[in-house]
């Protein structure tokens, strides 16, 4: 089985950690596959460089089903390009938020995403809204630019940590989601810091990935996710026109 | 007061429909100025359309508001790119989704969404949720595709009637909201027609514009909405990467 | 256009300041009619006031439409009165919360409503709930008596702005809404005060009256709002009996 | 223990019924005082006769209180009124539908209104939302104008039965609510017809009445339900001006 | 009339106290009869003994009901083994947090539940959810195991207050609803100590359970609670097999 | 990797075509171990049946737990004694409604669980809008006795099918789950033949199961989950006492 996973940030170092994330989560006889877009932002940080990321990261999703992926994961928390990507790909496609907070409810009744900037904290409320979790689940914003997840020596882990800190202690939660694919290298040792169940959503995702090729699922075809109508595309965007099939 | 229309269809029939519509509800003193995007697909059925869409619709809004415009509408039912396209501008986005929504609830307690295809249905009923409406509207399909509307010989009206009729029938509407911009000509005769309500996303939209800038408010760039931070931008997107301020 | 302007408080002065706001934002060619209750409380503060100020409301409704109003504006933050007016009146009627609820929508994803009296915070609660917005606004009370904002020396202003500061800080507020038509001229100098959008909502009400009106929207008649029926109306109230159409 | 019922409606003959429904139901040692209102509709039907109900309805809960009843139950299913009375008297006040609802959720997860007038319905729909109900009720409407309740020749009970049909056979009730006052006297043989329970208001709220009372509850005087404040009220509504206390 | 309270917790103190408290509100005519469980934990503190306490809880209604029982309640403040018992009996169940809540909203528009253990906490707080009044009811733990308030000594008092003060300081609640059936002694002297109402679960329970038996209303058996179907029962819960009716 | 797969139905062939479902999608190196469970009923339709089935499941749990399991599944699509079970053990334990209604959301916006009893579709429903699906999802019975689905000449695989024929036409359901585990063995030919995902529980379930023990994660033990307290369990369920840790 290959599922691919795709870093629609164009920092390749980012998608490194997310590969080595996804490896050590694995079945035995999964291949990881981690594409780094090749079109977009450094770092997706907000409204704005989500959806200029989505068309490189369309590219890699495409490209990735041609070579013979079995199931696809979007690696950034804001789940950005999501539903186009299921509605372009014959094989099944997951977001890492989706797939962590579906994770943390099986374990936890509340809990609380912690994410980098404030800019993405609405953002990705309104997304574990829109996935049903509204009522179980808060999210908090640790002030870290995506980029210093990267670099040990910034502080992010220590501004991290405050922030779970205050979600136990405040939202009375029972166990952490980590709100940024940058923080994947984290989960485990936050785990054992906290007592409490710490989910990446990295690692989340392949296990979906791997969940849904196993039971022999794909993306529904019937009504929202259908594949795209043969039609003209014009401009720059000409090269994504729907192939008729 | 200048209000820039951008149509994300890069169907320029289609715009000048749209501007039409925009200019029979403007205010006196209020310019019209209408855009169609130069790159994308011709029509936006679905999501991978709409995905797809947004660059293009996002360079029409950045060049808009350099030319001076006060405030920008998207031209798409799907409010594609409408999250982006408020971090981006400084002016105030409005989307037809949201406005028409708003607007219906001024007049009824009851209403549903007539739009074009299946595949677009369960879209606008999770943007007509998002937006708070859930309870209040309901989301049909007529079975037509978007550029059958540019062609009165298409059977397009017969098939968005029946569809009407079924809604004050079935569904207990109180008022009737197009859920396409390429119905925005069909209004005033369907409201003469059925004797209820019938919302039309561009006026709606154009009205609401007027009103933000009426009012001296903007966008808050506190939050989900502030600007785009400087950073590298790769490849074919290279052209979307913010510019320090 | 002639847009009629009732305040259900009997409170000239307080009709003055919302007459003075809603022409500082009229379209060219929209005339503001102000009136002010003729029977009722001088200041609406809870449950109890905002029903006994209905009947004289309904007057000035239905006065304000035989001498040629195109559309009306309840002058009240708790939309006293709102469905019955609209049942009433074959023109549009709109609230303020309502319209400045919708209007905060369109340039934030997430506010915070400022208004007088705890007895009134709850009320308001319920109304943004209704309108679809209970998860996107908060509402708090700066503790001001009505009449309060009628007097300059009152103190009433710090009150308030104390209360936008905790709102900001605490609730992660990108825009505030002003909960009081007694507050409609503070809203400018408070928006450049704090650098969001600041609503008022006799300015957001008036705006979507000219758009109902430019639109030609009225209220539908079909179920909710249906014409009161012709019946016997008994002792004090038998001035509101509906007249046979 | 004495309970007072008040009718907003002003037929007298609604109010028997609704007194008879309640005798049959009170508790040992308990007193029925039935009023009907001196002032407003003969029957409510829709928003607007339901608000110029409310000065009548004052009086008498302002009178009853004065007069030594312990709790009121305002004696329409549309609870017009409600929170104003809540407000201005000392005793606790209950509501039919939300009496009713209450209790119909004890012995059933699913259940269906069937009110009269289809004007009514979305009305009823909205307070049974906000009362928390709306994922486990219906309404529907059986097109009977509320004064043909009182005649027996109207065909009234028919259109009633073939409503409750419907709602057993395609909303998969499980229990019948009659909203409304004046189907009072119909809940038992309905129930002996249709083997679900079937929940009349009168009997629900004059029920919870007694409890609250022999609970020693009253409604809270914090916040919500404030007592009115002392201030000017001007011309007809004069004589509604809170007393200080 | 007979009411029969079935105490789920093995503690027979308990079970006084409760019986205690209804005998204190039941009406002229009403006799309650009290059944501790003969199986079960001591106390209910979290899911695990509320699932274990139910074979004991069912035993006593289905014994209690045998013995003319006209209605039950369930005297725990989870409402555990509820949808059970209303399958397995005739007569109407009632449990105590539905019946409390439901009666602090006739008396408030916002309340907070105090309880007692941290783990008992969402546990309700997702029980108000379902009962409908999440908007409504915020949900509190004072840190008190249950045997400790059959404790004078215990200093559980001293917490219970602590907590209710900041319900009535941070949550703006206007009621308080006592989140135990071991605190059923003290709503009389909270109430008079705070000015606000307080509710007891048992109190509410029992006048729920009259108010059923006199409107004539039973359990639904149209799907959701329609009675077990004769089957095979196996080992050690064999005795709870449904004998063919 | 051992995954305990316990039927708290006491029916065996349930249990073996469940533990042939599990090993048809289980990972390399995963064993399955299925236990039927030895006190409660053959099956399991309906409040009562779910209640009294859950000390036999507990016991089944502990015990697989003591023998090595790395993950517990509850083989019943009510979910019964989930929370229980998470509390008493710290394995992770899941339920087949909670997995299989996160599992649709990954291939569909729209689905509809298909169950077996009248009683049991609202009980479903419940849990489904529980889990944050509410908007998502229908529920329909198709009127199967749950051991009709053991023997192949009952007639049940045609009713299923009819009912799924009425989803896709009616519901727009764009997925199908199967709401039973005893429907375990027909979702691949179910598949086939509708061309949309079908989702059985079971397959879903054990998914899960790996996919928490592959990331490290266990049931957060803060709060809800929180191991059993040490205290004296009375009378026959004293088997049932927590043992001090």
């Amino acid at each position: 089985m290959r599922i691919l996973i795709v870093n629609p940030n164009t920092t390749v170092s980012m998608t490194e950690k997310a590969a080595e994330a996804a490896r050590a989560v694995a079945g035995h006889g999964t291949e990881i596959i981690a594409a780094t877009s090749k079109s977009g932002p450094a770092s997706i940080e907000g409204h704005y460089d989500g959806a200029v990321a989505v068309p490189g990261l369309l590219m890699e999703i495409r490209d990735g089903e041609a070579a013979g992926a079995d199931a696809a994961v979007i690696a950034c928390f804001d789940d950005t390009g999501l539903e186009a990507a299921r509605a372009l790909a014959d094989i099944p496609v997951v977001g890492l938020c989706e797939t962590a907070v579906m994770t943390a409810a099986l374990v936890a009744q509340r809990f609380t995403v912690v994410t980098t900037l404030e800019r993405s904290r609405i953002l990705i409320e309104n997304l574990v809204r829109h996935y049903g979790m509204g009522a179980r689940a808060k999210v908090r914003a640790a002030d870290i630019p995506v980029l210093e997840l990267e670099d040990e020596g910034s502080g992010a882990l220590h501004k991290l940590m405050r922030e779970i800190e205050r979600a136990l202690q405040d939202d009375g939660a029972e166990a952490i989601v980590l709100g940024c694919a940058g923080m994947a290298d984290l989960a485990r040792s936050l785990q054992r810091e906290y007592g409490v169940p710490v989910i990446d959503g990295v690692a989340a995702a392949v296990k979906q990935a791997e969940a849904l090729v196993a039971q022999g699922l794909r993306t529904s075809k019937r009504s929202s996710y259908a594949a795209p109508l043969p039609k003209i595309y014009t401009g720059a965007m000409s090269a994504f026109a729907p192939r008729p099939s």
